[in-house]
């Protein structure tokens, strides 16, 4: 379960935090902004009854379950921060890992992924929406040619993720029946995590991916409520929208959750491709944007939390609190008499840590720094659909206030003309 | 060798560019800048010189070297925050590793690292320079507790680095004989990755920290050389400073290299904590603080590019650009003929990182945002030194030009207090 606590924005100075009648009086565009979301025509929230896919990624991955020593992932951007995040959170932190992503064309990271994998025993997924991806496909042919050399059966070591219809990945797939998933057209890379682009790694890694669909469904329920006081995305989308109009341009995502470090990684992206426009819809050069900032509890707080109370009052912070870690020790105070650490009686690992994120909120809020808390029971499948979900659609609303596309990248196109005409030249 | 090509800025329009003019203008201030920060009597910069300590770091690594199956290293913020770069920097990316960062109080991570260890096979590293940080203590309560009941010897198992004289670490090491290293009294955490806190997991870790000790010597020199045009240091604090005058607040720090994706965490710290300040000297209320963001090329050009070319011009980029990355492989175009991929002829992938960075640079400019290039020959012990000291050095004059006191954190009390509060009512 997930809730959404907004308290501190009211107990601050109104010109940094926010009334409950700020927040409750933008219910009313639910309703319109729900239909131009639907105008759009965008898969995120469909996808969750695409049963005949899930379906498909568990029956692969149940097949490749004992084949394979490693599985690598290439795929960079949408096609890799969900499945990075999804095994942080839900895999062990310390043991060694079967599969691997790589999302960089750094040489020596090519090349130390090779140290640790034998080909004869690695399957290799190439995620790419478009099938254009120029690092991508880079990375793809350079394993290709060496599986080729090894003289390995490409249909045995490789599955493709990418459009139905368009691109070169495809064009392969379809020329050399290798094993292949969809991304539906109308889905964006960085809304993609529950399709393929995320379920088929974590099918693999051993997920529960029906439960990661049970959450987003919950989440989904609620952003299709057009009563405000349910509607979690809308509330979240309302209050960084009325905040940056106060100044707060700075969006931190801050869980508390070793697990979920990488959560926000993902969230990055989301928040930053979807909102940071230079035109809005009627084509006026607005140059909008939420600047998103990844942070974790408690380590961040011998990091960040200086700037946070004492710097420039622009940032808005998301904390994120789990209720249950899984696990929780005592911490035997060996030194009860010492004044350093006397306030350590009886106090477990998880209250500490809860009670350090209930201080730094106290603390902002006392600095007039707004803040709020979603609140999970547990890191989990569940949990993590809800968020995703939560995520995603509060970023459709959060373009509708903004009048802008969410969908869309067009300022990525310039760099990659660029990178093309020099290497052309060279 | 690092150099730093600060060009872009020059051709950008000057409402959010800098001319070498106004770059050199402050020159002038170095002497007395230089003057001020030495009276503050802080060591990061004299550290390099102690000959003694960092023989004495050698020699416990050399007798460590086969003692153990693990090490793991407990500590927060300044304390852990080099050493993961460190790690991640100059040790292979995949294979499994001896030494692991204990940086969080997450039971669930406390958990999961007891899961991969033995006890009677594992040193522990306990780092704090206060000595009463209450997230390390927790941590090394618990696991001395755990050493105690297995009835191992402390004087085995741990190693203490913390202040010389003052707090709890230091009266349990001078009480126990626990074996310990020494943090100068007058070097602050963030400033503290040459002292034996990031010298030693180095160390153990088989690096080569003599290396890094001539980088941070060769920089140290640049440092405390009154012209502006050798004092590489000086002139990143004076960009990052003049152009936040010109509304650039966030200062983006983006390597394009894959093992130094975690200097910007390093970086971040040192950056928040030492200029995100309430009060100037004379304790006029200022909020200063430029806002580090950490960010990875190329993989970031898919996250975060759309943002940083279209959204506010609010950001300074600072590339980290990387001649050699210690290996390198040719691209074999294998579909040499469709228009997706015709600009890859013979290409490799150093040839398509330093390609696609120069693209993002240009696009940048363009877009007129600020940008400047550091460039280092290799990712090595001596190149780290050198930024090492590069960054720490800018922080200081940086504090020079805010009129700040860049070396405290008085920011973060009130959290704790409230945490401590907290937790004797509950």
């Amino acid at each position: 379960m997930l809730t959404l606590n907004t308290n501190s924005l009211q107990t601050i100075d109104q010109n940094h935090g926010l009334t409950t009648e700020e927040i409750n009086e933008t219910g009313n565009k639910i309703s319109s902004y729900l239909e131009k979301i639907h105008a759009h025509k965008q898969g995120f929230y469909d996808i969750l009854d695409d049963e005949e896919t899930i379906e498909k990624v568990k029956s692969f991955a149940k097949a490749a379950k004992d084949k394979y020593e490693h599985i690598i992932v290439f795929g960079i951007g949408g096609s890799s921060l969900g499945t990075i995040c999804l095994q942080q959170s839900l895999t062990h932190l310390f043991k060694s890992k079967k599969l691997h992503v790589i999302d960089n064309i750094d040489p020596i990271m090519i090349k130390e992924m090779e140290d640790i994998i034998d080909y004869n025993k690695t399957l290799f997924i190439i995620i790419t929406k478009s099938g254009g991806t120029p690092e991508t496909l880079s990375e793809y042919f350079y394993i290709r040619e060496k599986c080729n050399e090894a003289g390995l059966d490409p249909k045995e070591h490789f599955v493709f993720i990418t459009d139905p219809k368009k691109g070169l990945l495809r064009e392969i797939a379809n020329e050399e029946n290798i094993p292949s998933f969809e991304i539906p057209e109308n889905v964006g890379g960085r809304f993609s995590v529950l399709t393929p682009v995320g379920l088929l790694p974590a099918a693999l890694m051993g997920l529960e991916i029906d439960q990661l669909i049970t959450g987003a469904k919950t989440m989904r329920q609620k952003f299709l409520d057009k009563n405000i006081e349910n509607n979690a995305p809308f509330r979240l989308a309302t209050m960084q929208y009325l905040l940056e109009k106060k100044g707060k341009t700075l969006n931190v995502l801050m869980p508390y959750s070793q697990k979920l470090i990488r959560l926000s990684d993902w969230y990055r992206q989301l928040l930053a491709e979807s909102i940071g426009k230079r035109h809005d819809n009627d084509g006026k050069e607005v140059f909008t944007g939420l600047t998103p900032i990844n942070a974790l509890g408690v380590t961040d707080q011998h990091s960040q939390a200086q700037l946070y109370n004492e710097g420039p009052n622009d940032k808005f912070f998301i904390f994120i609190d789990v209720k249950d870690f899984g696990t929780d020790m005592e911490i035997p105070n060996l030194k009860p008499q010492s004044p350093t650490v006397d306030f350590l009686q009886n106090v477990s690992f998880r209250k500490l840590m809860h009670t350090e994120k209930k201080g730094s909120e106290q603390a902002l809020t006392k600095n007039d720094r707004p803040n709020i808390t979603i609140t999970v029971d547990s890191v989990s499948e569940e949990t993590l659909g809800e968020v995703f979900m939560l995520f995603e659609a509060s970023i459709a609303f959060l373009g509708e206030f903004y009048n802008i596309d969410a969908f869309n990248q067009p300022g990525v196109e310039l760099s990659k003309n660029l990178t093309k005409e020099l290497l052309l030249q060279s």
